[in-house]
């Protein structure tokens, strides 16, 4: 092999080692690569949510995250409860339902998801919406809606919710007010 | 520091530099990149639709777009006219209301998001619906869905709507008739 | 020219395609491109689905592929039979409709799509609803919900499901129990 083709080889390679960095690293933080893991989070909290998977819901928020759905809660432990006890309750009412029906069960759903970010932070704005069949003939139902006002943080690159505020339209204490709260 | 070393180091740099061209121009117009930005356009527009902010509903098409619900409007200040007028009549109307309830609210909604890109043209396809509580009772309650088809552009990085075609389930004459919209 | 310079912009090309191999190939199977696409396939499921296209519909599984929706069905060719007779039954059922009303039509929509990627292959979990109008009056209502859990393969840079398993909360036998089925 000539010096030149080595010099080449040489090059190439050192070339290679730097693109291949450069590549990771810009696609790890593009806009589409973040926007990808935060929907898939938003979506993982809704399976949490619904399931009554309380460890699972309250691993998407930071260790000091705050829930604030009408009251606020701070920190994954209380959030982890706030659930745990909701699931409770259910399990209570299901227990004590005499009818021989199935158990009733809702789903959370979020959609129109804008998101903004930069660097390791972001703010979120969705939709979500609730459907249901907790009437005597387990019929579908929908029966609330509301939106997320979220800040979401990336460590270690995972996302995080460290704050998510939830308004809802059923409650008119905790209705939202005023002009688009997106952008 | 060796000529070696030195002619590895320029070369290096030398392929950092292109490689970091190559790495975000690659990324920028990659499917994911791409249809990540055109979903957080379309979740825009709903939040301004709904929140009746007729600047920023504008702003998603292109000068020249056209939105033809039924009848069609071209160009942004008509589109936005549109908005700001739909947003007044709103306003008159809660104004007029006295029945001393919260006024009522609706939420457009996006879903199953099929796009095609090529290179800074884009085509979608995607379901609407439309929920809210406009009733005595302000019960959420599903009223309205139907499909869109979309022409999308892509001018120095960010992406518009240079046509949106809405069909409307709710009216005869805007209903879709025919096979598969999409692909 | 001198030397020097030569063995640069010599060195900055081989840069220059070694970094375009890398930069393409990690774009392709970032988790943001993979999850794009995957959205893409999720909702022109959709589409074929609701508008009896029955081509499509199979095109989205692979050859073997299963679709599981309380009874199994395996292979395209079986799936594809059983959208097409689903679209007969249909226009059967609106050609004998004597009330003069345009063709009921009915909708389903996904979401929470939660997808866990790992090289070719990935899982998901997400929710789908449906709403339509058959009824006297073309009101929009939402009439059953239910679950997705899917294994989908990527072949040639194309993902489709090798196996989709549909719960139904409408039909007790097809409903889902047990804890959150995503992570």
């Amino acid at each position: 092999m000539g010096k030149a083709a080595m010099t080449i080889l040489v090059c190439a390679m050192a070339g290679l080692i730097f693109a291949s960095a450069v590549s990771s690293r810009s696609t790890e933080s593009s806009y589409g690569e973040d926007r990808a893991l935060i929907e898939d989070l938003q979506a993982r909290y809704m399976f949490a949510l619904d399931f009554k998977d309380a460890d699972t819901y309250a691993s998407t928020f930071t260790q000091d995250g705050v829930l604030d759905y009408g009251p606020a809660v701070r920190g994954r432990e209380a959030i982890r409860k706030l659930i745990a006890d909701m699931g409770k309750r259910d399990q209570d009412r299901a227990a004590q339902d005499g009818s021989g029906r199935r158990p009733a069960v809702g789903r959370h759903n979020i959609s129109n998801i804008v998101i903004k970010i930069d660097g390791n932070k972001a703010v979120g704005r969705a939709y979500w919406f609730h459907y249901g069949n907790n009437n005597p003939t387990r019929t579908a139902t929908l029966d609330s809606f509301g939106h997320y006002e979220d800040e979401m943080v990336k460590v270690d690159g995972k996302w995080f919710f460290s704050k998510r505020k939830i308004y809802n339209e059923q409650v008119a204490d905790w209705a939202f007010r005023g002009g688009n709260p997106a952008w």
